[in-house]
């Protein structure tokens, strides 16, 4: 009777800081030690590379996040290093996620993921930069979607036994993607995050993907394609440029992935082949052209007394356009970065890392500019 | 004794986390289903109407709230989807709210209210988003100031059980406005929420409103108006329209709303008239001209099962100008909704709404612009 | 055996809310009573001030901080109260400081600073403007680093008996600037907080600092000094005015600090002198000056049954460019103010301040703009 009393006593009413939750990460880097040519650079990657960089603050993250019911997750991360197109005001506020995850079953093995979150296509896109070893994506995989990004719906499906997986990968210090399902598809604007849409039609991705355990080591291997046009936009374009009168070009890509987690070895690889505006140096156009490139990472994790260190040897290769960049500028990129992620504690963590880079970046205001050189970059980076 | 010696220790000073809370809601939209014409758009509303519109997050709040002290309230609620004037970037970061409110009594039956907050004119400029059932405030009330805010100093007053009612009206899901008293007075710069000061004069508001229960059912009539004069800012300006020279225009409304809370059927009905700037396409210039429009909601709402059902037809009107668009843009709108709202759990809603629209709004860019149509909304909200 | 089992028994891991804490403080402001020459401004102190000011936020500052493990310290501020460059949106989000400290001791006593912090140049600079009594800092000192920050890396050294005075100075209301050493010393980008380097050299700065106790009084004094080579930005210039061809001016500085602590009789006296970009309206052109300025402050601390009082008078002289603002635009300032702060609560400060200034500011557009008059100001600020 006592415990019948207790029972029917309503739960009390959480607090808000029980179902909401914050953390975030903050990099800091300098990239000008050992630099043999300042013309080197990498707008993508990361602009404070090459003349007149300087200290800079790569991501500044705080992400708000809680499961509010047992169908209701949500997500959001603004980067408070960030810049606005038309503005030089460095470190402003740019969203990167804000997406809720509603499942359509008790356990969420089925979830529609809703808002602006990454596109399940290529596994060092999701790989978040907090966990990442080299300091910048590969330009093969990241050239897909500029911050990895953009404003859809997506349907994820995992066995809660692997959605429980992927979640250890993480936590564990493997190094994991997250949780994007063994299976995803999603519909997206297109244009890549925090920019308008410019046409009436979505972009389509698909992705399968499934972490296995054999001998004591997982693995996973992955398949990945997306299709849609994109539409460069007029601010991109250098006065004199040549391009289809409505600016419309297709954008499709195709990729695997194979991933053998660091117990202690690890390995890493991913390629992509697809097609995109590209610009044409030769014609001074912007033309659809084909594009192919990836990378393979050999890492090693060390545990010593608590600290954790991770060698890595990345090399890559891409040879195709950007269609966020200039003129859907030109690349051809052959790249080596050997280096060490060091975790003294689990709230702070220092990258040194060599990049030893071939790259030729080609827009209509630079129609030939083939730039080689190598620097040592130093990250330090917080985790809260 | 020991009684005596337990009450003489100070009181331990609360942890940060139970003085200061957050909240917030995120609106992921998609407005492009049975759309009969893509020119139909709506600036105010939703820019992501209309031709090229897709995936949109129409809003992402976060809100840090808090009673310091039984005299002082706090509210800051930026808005991470936002665009910037003179940016393309989407999903920037601006500020909403930024207010305090100092009691003058004990009970802050009495209230100043300083920093930038929603101007107390118009019933629905006063509901949450977070609250609202039509996607989008009607545009007779809510040309009155875009985002509904300004800088400046308010003055609530309400007794403190008219203050329980009417947080108890947005608790209890009957879409309160919250508490902007039973008289409240103020005085803003006059220019809406984050736009500069452009002359020296302030805008004065002032409202009343009573919350009544009558027979088991609550209603809520109102009476409120504002004076000032506007600016109209030189980067609304079209190349070519003609205007005052010094561009002052005075900006002047009254309104009256009557609103019944719905147990379950409810009715909600507002108009003003007024005057203000406005431009006149057969002048090619910006002139003081009347303006007059209003709405009326009638909703109902049904528990199912711990779920909430809200359906709801809204019908409006407007004739006048819209002082902060281009050229004080020249509009004149019919309109009818029709929706529902769905709340399967607290922390989720889904609303799906078909417009039927008869809009014009002209400036001088597009001086004979009348748009007819239809389209299916769809909102989905998570709150947090 | 009990207690063993007990000990040995692992931590429970704390909760996000335990080691990551919020607080931040908003302060509103009105500059127009009692003034007399509405062409009297001060472009860094505040936007607010004269012809068009009005309602204004100055400051909107939510802080994440705390200590994650005994040698690594985080805090993030954003200000949500800024404008960014190219945009004349209002109250926009732009970072303060977002910064990590890693103790190379256990103690931390010794430092290092990554991020974008405060440049350890000037007590007043490095006073929150939270405790500070003046509303804006002295056009003397604040004019060596616009927002007082920039992105750098930074080593601090103090006795962990002095860091904890410091740490008190700001508790118990005394107005301290925070602990930035005993000794630091740093290197940092030099174009001040949130605008990209311009050229491949840092700046330096090194300061010494000793809070002492005689007689029951505390006093600071402090010796600091900054030397690097300024850009100046393109975007600052006046069409038409002279230069240099690579925009380079040397940036040199050394100051020297004596505080007071007010108990209850303060006093603070800053001056510094250097040289940098000045704006020449007799030659047209922006020509490397000598500067020189300081100022004065007595302040009075009263308590009263828990309220605080602080009245005050400072006043100020400087004679300079500003290297930031427009064509590096030339002062030359003389200022008096007297002012009280009132503290009913922790939570809400109300400053009035009565300025009394004659300025003379010239840029190229403006090249003979001497000011004079007077005005009342208030502030009204919270603090959560």
């Amino acid at each position: 009777q006592a415990a019948d009393s207790v029972s029917s006593e309503p739960a009390p009413t959480p607090k808000w800081y029980q179902t909401v939750s914050i953390r975030g990460y903050v990099q800091a880097r300098y990239n000008r030690l050992l630099e043999t040519n300042p013309d080197l650079t990498c707008e993508q990657c990361d602009r404070s590379w090459g003349r007149n960089g300087g200290f800079s603050l790569r991501r500044i993250r705080i992400i708000f996040f809680g499961q509010l019911h047992e169908r209701v997750y949500f997500y959001l991360q603004p980067d408070f290093a960030s810049t606005l197109s038309g503005s030089s005001s460095l470190n402003a506020t740019l969203l990167r996620d804000a997406y809720f995850d509603v499942g359509l079953d008790k356990a969420s093995q089925f979830r529609v993921r809703l808002g602006q979150s990454k596109i399940p296509f290529g596994f060092e896109n999701m790989q978040s930069s907090q966990n990442r070893l080299a300091l910048d994506r590969s330009d093969g995989i990241n050239s897909s979607f500029s911050n990895e990004r953009d404003l859809g719906a997506f349907l994820y499906w995992a066995p809660t036994a692997v959605r429980q997986r992927f979640s250890r990968l993480v936590k564990d210090g493997l190094k994991g993607s997250g949780d994007y399902g063994v299976v995803g598809i999603g519909a997206f604007n297109g244009q890549t995050a925090n920019r308008p849409e410019l046409n009436n039609q979505r972009h389509v991705v698909a992705r399968v993907t499934y972490p296995l355990e054999i001998g004591g080591q997982l693995i996973e291997p992955a398949l990945q394609a997306y299709s849609g046009e994109y539409v460069v936009n007029r601010d991109q374009l250098s006065s004199g440029v040549k391009h289809r009168p409505d600016l419309r070009y297709p954008d499709q890509r195709m990729a695997a992935t194979f991933v053998l987690y660091p117990q202690p070895f690890g390995f890493q690889a991913e390629y992509n082949v697809g097609r995109g505006p590209e610009f044409n140096p030769r014609t001074d156009s912007i033309e659809t052209q084909r594009l192919h490139g990836g990378y393979l990472l050999l890492n090693y994790r060390l545990q010593h007394k608590g600290q954790q260190f991770y060698p890595f040897l990345r090399a890559q290769y891409y040879d195709g356009g950007k269609k966020h960049e200039r003129d859907a500028r030109s690349y051809q990129v052959r790249e080596a970065e050997l280096g060490v992620e060091w975790q003294p504690f689990p709230s702070f963590e220092l990258v040194t890392m060599y990049t030893l880079s071939n790259r030729r970046f080609e827009d209509f205001q630079k129609p030939d500019n083939r730039q080689r050189g190598g620097l040592l970059r130093l990250q330090a980076q917080l985790n809260f």
